[in-house]
C-alpha cells in the first residue's frame, strides 16, 4: 500500500576516530544523529558491529514514520567500486582488502552505498553547502592528509574503478618532500595538517626566529601553527603561504583541466583560510589563465555575464561527510565511468 | 517522407595552415574529402568564404543519395561555448573575439557544431581510433603547442563555459619556462614540437657534445632533433627524455585525478613515441599509485580483471580531429557542464 510518507536515508560516516550516523530527509534535513568512538583498536568486527546496531536503531526510530530510501556509508581509503572492497586504509589499520560493503549488507540484510570519505563530503557540499547551485564541482579536504573529491553533473566521478579524485597527490613540486605514495611533492606534503606541523618544525630546526614554539610535553600541532600566524609571526605566516600557493597550483591546475565552476576547501586546515587564501589566489590567478579570463572584480568574466570561477571554503563543517553518504541513496549518484 | 537513405555528416578542420573538409557516415566511413590551404593572410572573410563553398559543394554531391544530419567545425583557440565566438587563437591571427559559428551560420543558413580542435581530436579517437573499446578517455595533442581534450561517458567535457581540456597548461615545473599563458612551467614548455626545438637549441648554447646541428639555412625542426635521438646522439635523447618526464607528470596528476582507462598522445611530436615513451611510463609508474595498483605486466590490475590503465599512441593520425568534427552533431557530443 503506498502511504504519504516522506523518504528518508541513513548515512554513516566511519572515520578513523569518530563513527557517525545520521538520518536525513529528501530536503536535506537532519532527522537525527548518533555519534560514537570508532572502536578501532578493538578490530574491525566491532567497529562494524556497531555501525550496524546504530544503523538498525536508528531505522526502528522511523519505522512507520517515513520510507528509509537507502544507506551510504562513507569510508577513508581507497574503494574498488566494482568488488565494494577496501582496498587500502591509513585510517583502518587491518582493514585492507576487506569486503566492507558485503558485511554490512549481511548483516543488516539489506544493500548500501559504500564511497570514499571525500567523495562524500563532496557530495554533502555539492547537495546542502558551498556548492548548492553548481552542478558540477571538486572540493579538497585538508586533515591528516588531503584527500579530494569531483562531482560532475551532480553525480560523484568514480573514475573506472573507483579510484578518482586522489587530488591530494597531484603534483606541486616534482623534486619536493618524499609523499606515502612513492612520488615526490605531492598537494599532500605541502598542505594537510601535518605538512602544516612537518613544514614548521622545519623552520625550528633552522633555528629561525619565530614564536612557534611548544612545551616540551605538548604537542605541536596545525591548529597552534595557525595561532601564530594570527599574531603575525613571520615563519609561521610562511608556513601557510606555502600552504596557499600549494593549493593555488594544484587549483589552476584543475580549472585548467576540467574548467569546473565551484572549488571547495574543506577539513580541519581549511579553518586556516585568511592564513592561506591570499597566496592560493595570487597562484591561481598567475598560473590559470582560464581563471583569470572567468574572474573580474565585480563577478563578470569574458562575454559580460555572471561567470567567475569560485574557490570558497566548505560550508558544513565536519558534517559533509555525513549528508553527503545520507545522500549516496538518495541520488543513486555514484555512477562509476564505463570503459 | 521518409527515405532509406543513410545518415552523414560533414566535418571540418579549420586549421592554421590547411582547411579541411570530409564527408563521414554514420559507421565512420569516409565518403570523401577535400583539402584546401587556410588563406589565413586574405583575411578571415575569405578564410570562411572558402570554408562555406567547399562545405555547400560536398553538401551538394550527396543531396539525394544520404540525409546530412549536421556540421562541425573545429577550429584551434579558446571557444566561448555560449556564444560560439572565438575569443583567442594563435594560429588564426585577427579572428580574437570573432563570431566563428554565427557567420557560418548565416552563410550556409543551418547550424553548425563549434569544437576546439583538440577535443574535436580527442572525440574522433574515442569514435574510431584509440578510443573505440572506452567511453571515457583525455587526449593530449603535442604540436607546435600542446592541447588537450577530454572524452568523459562519451561526450566531450568542456567545462562550464566551454575552456576546458587546457591539459598543455598543466603545471610540471612550478618554476620552469615562462609560457604565453603568464605562468611558468606549464606542460606546452616541455613537450610541444616547439619546446623540443628549444630545449635542443638550449643545448647547443652551452657547447655539449651533440650531433644536433643544422646548416647556416636549414631550420632546425623537432623531426631533425628526433633522427638525431635515433642515432644515438646523447643530448638529443635526453631533449625527449624530458619531454616523456613532463608529459609522464602531467598524466599522473590526470591518473590520481580522473581515474580513466585510456590516455592518448596525438600530434606531431607523437610520432616521437620511441624517443620520449620510457621515461614518461616509468615518471607515470613512480608518481601515480592509482596507475601502479591498476597496471601490472599481465594486464590484470587489482582484483584479477582486466584493468589496465592504457597510455598509447593516437591511431589517427592527423584525421582525429577531422573525424571529430563529423562526429560532433551526430553523437550531440558536446555538452557544456549546467552550473
Amino acid at each position: 500500500m503506498r502511504t504519504d510518507m516522506g523518504y528518508y536515508a541513513i548515512g554513516v560516516d566511519l572515520g578513523g576516530t569518530n563513527l557517525r550516523i545520521a538520518a536525513v530527509d529528501e530536503s536535506g534535513k537532519l532527522l537525527s544523529k548518533t555519534e560514537l568512538e570508532t572502536g578501532v583498536a578493538l578490530g574491525r568486527e566491532h567497529v562494524i558491529d556497531d555501525l550496524c546496531r546504530a544503523t538498525e536503531a536508528m531505522k526502528a526510530k522511523y519505522e512507520g514514520v517515513a520510507e528509509l530510501c537507502g544507506i551510504g556509508v562513507g569510508v577513508p581509503g581507497l574503494i574498488d567500486s566494482e568488488s565494494g572492497r577496501l582496498l587500502e586504509s591509513p585510517n583502518l589499520p587491518g582493514w585492507s582488502n576487506y569486503d566492507v560493503k558485503g558485511d554490512i549488507e549481511r548483516r543488516l540484510g539489506t544493500s548500501v552505498i559504500l564511497e570514499n570519505d571525500a567523495n562524500a563530503a563532496a557530495l554533502g557540499e555539492q547537495w546542502l553547502g558551498a556548492g548548492r547551485n553548481v552542478e558540477s564541482m571538486c572540493m579538497y579536504t585538508l586533515g591528516t592528509g588531503v584527500g579530494g573529491g569531483l562531482v560532475l553533473n551532480g553525480k560523484i566521478w568514480r573514475g573506472w574503478n573507483g579510484m578518482a579524485g586522489e587530488l591530494g597527490h597531484c603534483n606541486v613540486e616534482p623534486d619536493g618532500h618524499p609523499c606515502n605514495c612513492g612520488s615526490h611533492g605531492c598537494l599532500e606534503q605541502y598542505a594537510s595538517a601535518t605538512a602544516v606541523v612537518r613544514m614548521a618544525r622545519e623552520a625550528l630546526a633552522t633555528g629561525a626566529d619565530t614564536q612557534v614554539r611548544t612545551n616540551a610535553d605538548e604537542e605541536l600541532t596545525a591548529r597552534i601553527v595557525y595561532e601564530c600566524a594570527m599574531r603575525g609571526d613571520i615563519v609561521a605566516k610562511q608556513v601557510f603561504e606555502r600552504v596557499g600557493r600549494a593549493l593555488g597550483l594544484a587549483i589552476a591546475d584543475m580549472v585548467n583541466t576540467l574548467n569546473l565552476p565551484l572549488y571547495v576547501i574543506g577539513g580541519g586546515v581549511s579553518s586556516a583560510w585568511d592564513a592561506f587564501s591570499p597566496a592560493l589566489f595570487d597562484e591561481v590567478r598567475q598560473r590559470s589563465f582560464v581563471y583569470a579570463g572567468t574572474t573580474s572584480r565585480d563577478g563578470m568574466g569574458v562575454g559580460g555575464r555572471q561567470r567567475t570561477t569560485r574557490i570558497t571554503p566548505a560550508m558544513l563543517g565536519g558534517d559533509g561527510g555525513l549528508y553527503g553518504a545520507a545522500r549516496l541513496p538518495m541520488s543513486q549518484a555514484a555512477v562509476t565511468s564505463k570503459v
